[in-house]
């Protein structure tokens, strides 16, 4: 499957995101960097959108619709509110097909994310 | 420096926080893994507690006490009200030596986390 349709990620400065942020460990962060690394953090600290975003990682292909996510308990409005959510803090990407809009994770993100504290957690 | 002192962390029902979750691309995590993997992340989803994180994780040494950390512009009791959030996700450990509360970033835990979103992106 091709990753050709990564987004840029921009933070509310119209920095991208990937490259915010040291290791956790290397440096203490600065207030912009804080500002953009905790909206990640903050998009996944919630229990349902945590469902729906492995539900979507983890799902065939590494996308799926509204249709394909849609038993985590709670109603389809909520699920699109989470979503948005998601889509906001730069962690999916959403492309229209017909009737579903299909989501997918945006890996650039995870992995700036994952290196933030897998390389903290190395150095300690 | 040793890491000793390592705590059992412990999720709400008792359980082990480091092997709750698969990685978030394996599976759709369940309500109970959801649960407690969004408190970790949701205790880093804010700015300033984010940059007190960082500031003890990138302190000498792995450990800080709040004399160490009190530059991130807000007040001592903001600050210690953070801490304690960091220290109930299962994020700190501290420990209170003479007149300061020194705290220590927990590493399994980072691991565990790193790991969940690390994996994720990779197999993406």
């Amino acid at each position: 499957m091709s990753n050709a349709k990564v987004l840029p990620l921009l933070g509310p400065d119209g920095q991208g995101v990937a490259p915010c942020c040291p290791p956790l460990t290397e440096r203490p962060m600065n207030a912009e960097e804080a500002e953009t690394a905790a909206r990640m953090f903050k998009a996944l600290g919630d229990p349902v959108r945590l469902r729906l975003f492995s539900a979507i990682a983890s799902h065939e292909g590494g996308e799926a619709c509204v249709c394909d996510i849609s038993d985590v308990g709670v109603s389809q409005p909520t699920v699109s509110h989470h979503l948005k959510k998601l889509k906001e803090a730069g962690l999916l990407t959403s492309e229209r097909r017909g009737t579903w809009v299909y989501y997918r994770v945006e890996p650039s993100v995870l992995a700036a994310m994952g290196q933030l504290l897998t390389k903290a957690s190395t150095a300690a």
